[in-house]
């Protein structure tokens, strides 16, 4: 019996989503309730490696049982068993060969930016304060150009080895939330690591007036990782919603 | 020389604002740092002592300097003393006499509900989470009964002796935020020690259906602390602003 899990954590305490010997893990964390809870190692597999720090409202993740167990007591038990700052919103019985990070069609992730001359006590670990003001519709003007079929080799992060770097992007805008702070939110079919992170450092430079909106563009085509700025931090990026099967099947709980 | 702070901070961490021995109070931390770059003890007042783990946005204080010192680097110098938990938002000189707790005019509260069924990883030191289902008409009906000059010795904390029990309460509601975030602000020239989390939870009690939303206002006429529910969590609740002198200067920072 397999079990789709939907997850919502707190990233900031831990090396990432994937385990790694000598790390606390989210990942790690699941597979320790779970061998608790049945007695035995059970593996758990995400749609998404989030990295150390980066905060998730819609991971999904699969864990096949040793034994069967109502879904929604499995929620219960793990949530009783998880540290407060990794939540199982929802499980739900899937298909003996639904695999979370094959089978995704769309995957969304926000990225929140707190524009303030100050620092901030409460969103400190939430967002990425940036003190001097930007220009929201520069940035906005370059969300656009990552709109499309790309080959996002300039944005993937150093070490990375994936068979192909092309990318489709569904939707790549900004968002207000208040006076302060600004919202990106990005829909493709997968990502490679470091993407989002390099894509909203290359929008801050233009909304810093450091390049021209269209440069984001310039820096797809160029497929030079080299000329891409570092990854923006990861406090500010949430992995808010992973879909599968039809358009309209939706597995995040998020409001 | 007497300057005047806004500070915000995240309470979790802390017994409360206010200076008790043996405990690490938010005017302890700002005491410490103000005597490290003075080298000699300074005094700090705050406009509202804030419980433990409860929040702000706008706390104001007052600080007498041991000697001159631009305001915008007292700003700059307490932030780079203080734990990243507590920052100041502003400092500004301020009259000789100013007295951040005798002067204020109007004080400002917010709390935060976020009604899911599920615990939250993001919002748990941020909101109370009510898993329910909360009839958000009814609290709105509740809190109405609140607006205007009342006697609320039925909200005041078990242990509390203030001279007189009467407040002015100038607005009280509650609006959403998404699909799942309840905030409640209310507005009021002073407030008595638990008042605002009292009546916050009389309004839940309302919002669950277990008393009528018109038996706040019984609540209130009744006078009797043994008759209110006991406080909601301290977690939900953030001093959001302070306002002194006309109506028109606002001391806060938030967007």
């Amino acid at each position: 019996m397999q079990i789709r899990l939907t997850l919502e954590y707190d990233g900031t305490n831990y090396s990432g989503w994937q385990v790694q010997s000598g790390q606390d893990s989210i990942q790690g964390r699941i597979e320790a309730a779970l061998g608790r809870i049945f007695a035995t190692p059970v593996r758990v597999r995400g749609a998404g490696r989030t990295d150390a720090g980066v905060h998730a409202r819609g991971q999904v993740a699969a864990v096949r049982l040793p034994r069967p167990f109502a879904s929604d007591e499995m929620r219960r038990a793990l949530n009783a068993m998880l540290p407060p700052d990794i939540v199982v919103l929802d499980a739900a019985e899937a298909a003996a060969d639904f695999d979370p990070r094959r089978d995704a069609r769309l995957r969304v992730y926000e990225y929140r930016i707190l524009n303030q001359p100050m620092p901030s006590a409460l969103e400190r670990r939430f967002a990425w304060v940036i003190r001097e003001p930007l220009d929201a519709s520069a940035m906005t003007r370059a969300a656009r150009e990552f709109e499309g079929e790309h080959d996002f080799a300039a944005f993937r992060s150093a070490g990375s080895d994936e068979k192909t770097t092309v990318r489709h992007v569904f939707a790549s805008q900004w968002r207000r939330e208040g006076e302060r702070m600004l919202v990106y939110r990005v829909e493709a079919s997968a990502f490679l690591r470091h993407m989002v992170r390099t894509m909203v450092a290359a929008m801050v430079a233009a909304g810093r007036g450091r390049i021209a909106p269209g440069a984001t563009g310039d820096l797809i085509r160029s497929r030079d990782r080299a000329l891409a700025p570092p990854p923006a931090p990861a406090c500010g990026l949430y992995l808010v919603e992973v879909r599968y099967g039809g358009a309209l099947e939706n597995t995040t709980c998020a409001g």
